[in-house]
């Protein structure tokens, strides 16, 4: 890109909207070039739209001088999805971050894509309703990163992701006009031609801007029955797992952890029960009176399968007093100090967390592979994941400084991918493809058969965004 | 079309696949070339592919001969999405309905395109899940059918559509090759680029043909309990659906018919109470244990509401004995028996049933201007649908021979379809797009100013299919 087009686009741009909507500080600019798995960019400016009018006018002078967007939420994606690599403009949303209808009697929220998942759901809970879509980031990322990185959480299993939770978009184009569409529809079912709704989530940025989106929602369930159970052998865990499933029951979540991660989840946090295994933690919905019924019938199939210590909560007060998601939720830190007893606690870590997804059946073998995987380059990875959809995210730490670590940390990033894929699993569960994993997207395709699925994509793309302006290198 | 080509197409085709598989009776080409709205076509040939392979060799030659290929499930589809407009040749998949594989603890079902939907969950009942689409037509219409035209069902409300149960398809394109691709994946979750499953999804056999998918599956409720309540007033049924809505319900099913549908399709049924009034007939599912506390809910929000009758049933075995169910089953027969009394019980009718979407909040005003139009043009309109997801199918049923009528009715379909656009719905709920509603696809984009759209679904039609032989003259 031609250094003189930047400048001219800032020049023109802030001649068409107010300029506190610009900013060029170098800090500013460093803040919103890296995202928290340590990938960094650099971005020639940070532009804050108010509107959807706002967002036009930047893709249409984009457009105009062919200038790299980068859209971001809050920028909490890990496989450098929303990373300025060129020398472009970032977009953040967040000053569009507005709740513009809540219609429980329809289902449905009119959002805009800054707000964060979490202030969604403060505002819904009075209603019993949800929108049920939980990363692990929830408190930060917003509605438009999920859909840019067709977010996930921990309740896929019941829930999906976020394609099953959006029924229409409003989008802007980098055309010559910064032409806005609305793709899909409000309701729930509706048939419009091709569905360029789901073409958008999930496609990083790559292909247009969202710049409202209507939610689906659902109620909050009644009641929620949780198990945390510790198995000294994590085939028994599964096969507790597989048992419960094979009733008929769709848990609502369903996490995992191995045993050598509970340990170090477990360090400097109080909990009534001395945390010692391989984890599972099982939560079911179901009304007040059939509570119970649930307990018994969890601690009955868990017990069945060796745990040797099964602690049960009736709703989701009593999850909190008794600790249950507490060593879940210390996941990340644990990661970290994981990291501090190798490299000592002064150490600049980065935390690399892989996201590969095989059948919940096959999570077993992906588990013990990936791990000794870890053996064989001497990495020291610890292993969880949603069990429920049979998407495994083992991480490693590691100082970046080193660089034969790194070099090993690579090598066993794609062999985990792999892996993923010889057990009919994806490369990808929920991270997406950003810049770390395009060479997996290749290798997934290609051990599919499927690489002109490739070509078709990179048509798709020059379709919407001609020019390649929208988060360029990325994804493809 | 060149007459020569498909005969070479024909030729070339029975050298390389058994002549068991090709046929062109007459009896069988008309019977083929029909669908049940009464939308006729052509075809030269009916092709019945058993395997991948067939697929493949037929779209092979079909994109050298340039010949039309119209893929078929049971073509119970009500918009003429699979009939051969042009005289091409019909691949029929009723050869290709295996189930290969079925995983409750990966809740996935691996099925050919040819599978009825109720045969798939016959086979699923025994382990308390179900694939949850249900489309009325769900004793004939097929897997593959229900994925082309994106179907929806009673239970849209709670689950969806088709794009929110497959996971994955194995698609065969036309190209030189037949190429072969599995886009997306086995798992629930999986970020694999852009989103091509839900592409081929509702495009109606215009991009691709499906020989193989992944469907999700979920667990069957525990029970269902069901009230069928009676209201004179239809603003007050509208009320009750709203405040149980409200109250952070999600109901399973809720449909609901007008006094005079309900009046023509209780005729000839057995029933042990009075049908009178407009019907809500609304399912919530629940725990056993829970079934006492949501029949008195379900009965006290309706009779607040000015119910004047309401039969609760705890379970669905009861549902059954009480004959809930029987005039919402009975209403395709109850449009026919309403044209007979116009028309004469000899006359060969044409049951024109709408389907558009509004959100449910807007659903009174929907059924009032539909009914008020009904009246400008002279026409017995009955009007029943899903309010659960505001899906309403007003429906005429007139004699095709007489041109006045139909005229008329073509004029009133167009303005209902412009009515859901006023309301914030849109022009297709689960029928599709197919022949009957270009014009109407073309007015909903231009309502919502994104006529843009059908310029990119074009170019994504030329990059699936560059010669333009898949179902040609539908959608766009």
């Amino acid at each position: 890109m031609n250094e003189g087009n930047i400048k001219n686009f800032i020049n023109e741009l802030e001649s068409s909207i107010n300029s506190n909507k610009i900013l060029m500080d170098d800090i500013i600019l460093k803040l919103y070039s890296r995202e928290p798995s340590g990938i960094e960019g650099k971005a020639k400016t940070v532009v804050f739209p108010e509107n959807n009018d706002d967002v036009s006018k930047i893709l249409s002078l984009a457009y105009k001088y062919e200038v790299p967007i980068y859209a971001q939420g809050s920028s909490s994606s890990l496989s450098g999805n929303a990373v300025p690599l060129k020398e472009g403009v970032i977009v953040s949303f967040e000053r569009m971050n507005k709740i513009k209808e809540l219609n429980i009697t329809d289902s449905i929220a009119i959002v805009e894509p800054g707000i964060r998942i979490d202030e969604l759901n403060i505002n819904l809970e009075k209603s019993g309703y949800m929108f049920p879509i939980d990363p692990a980031s929830q408190s930060v990322a917003t509605i438009g990163g999920a859909i840019n990185n067709g977010a996930g959480g921990l309740k896929g299993a019941k829930y999906g992701t976020m394609k099953d939770w959006v029924n229409g978009l409003q989008i802007v184009l980098a055309d010559e006009n910064g032409t806005t569409l609305f793709v899909g529809c409000k309701t729930v079912k509706c048939r419009k031609g091709y569905d360029l709704t789901r073409l958008i989530i999930g496609s990083e940025g790559t292909l247009a801007l969202v710049t409202e989106a209507v939610l689906r929602l659902t109620s909050i369930p009644e009641s929620i029955v949780t198990s945390l159970a510790l198995f000294n052998d994590l085939s028994d865990l599964l096969n507790a797992f597989i048992e419960i499933k094979s009733s008929g029951i769709q848990p609502y979540i369903a996490e995992f952890m191995d045993s050598k991660t509970v340990e170090m989840a477990s360090k400097g946090i109080e909990l009534n029960f001395t945390p010692e295994g391989n984890m599972l933690l099982i939560s079911i919905d179901t009304t007040k009176e059939s509570t119970d019924k649930i307990k018994k019938f969890l601690e009955n199939k868990l017990s069945k399968h060796n745990a040797n210590k099964i602690i049960t909560s009736l709703n989701q007060e009593e999850a909190e007093e008794m600790g249950l998601f507490k060593i879940r939720r210390n996941l990340f830190a644990a990661q970290v100090s994981m990291g501090q007893v190798i490299y000592g606690a002064n150490k600049k870590l980065q935390v690399f967390i892989e996201d590969i997804v095989v059948p919940p059946s096959k999570i077993i073998e992906a588990v013990n592979k990936v791990r000794d995987l870890g053996i064989k380059y001497g990495l020291q990875v610890s292993i969880g994941g949603h069990i429920g959809d049979g998407n495994i995210h083992p991480s490693v730490v590691y100082d970046p400084t080193d660089e034969s670590t790194k070099d090993k940390v690579i090598k066993w990033y794609n062999e985990v991918m792999r892996i993923a894929l010889e057990l009919n699993g994806s490369i990808s569960a929920e991270h997406g493809i950003g810049i770390l994993k395009k060479e997996g997207l290749v290798m997934e395709m290609n051990y599919y058969n499927s690489s002109k699925e490739l070509s078709i994509m990179r048509s798709i793309k020059s379709i919407f965004d001609p020019k390649g302006i929208l988060n360029p290198g990325k994804v493809l």
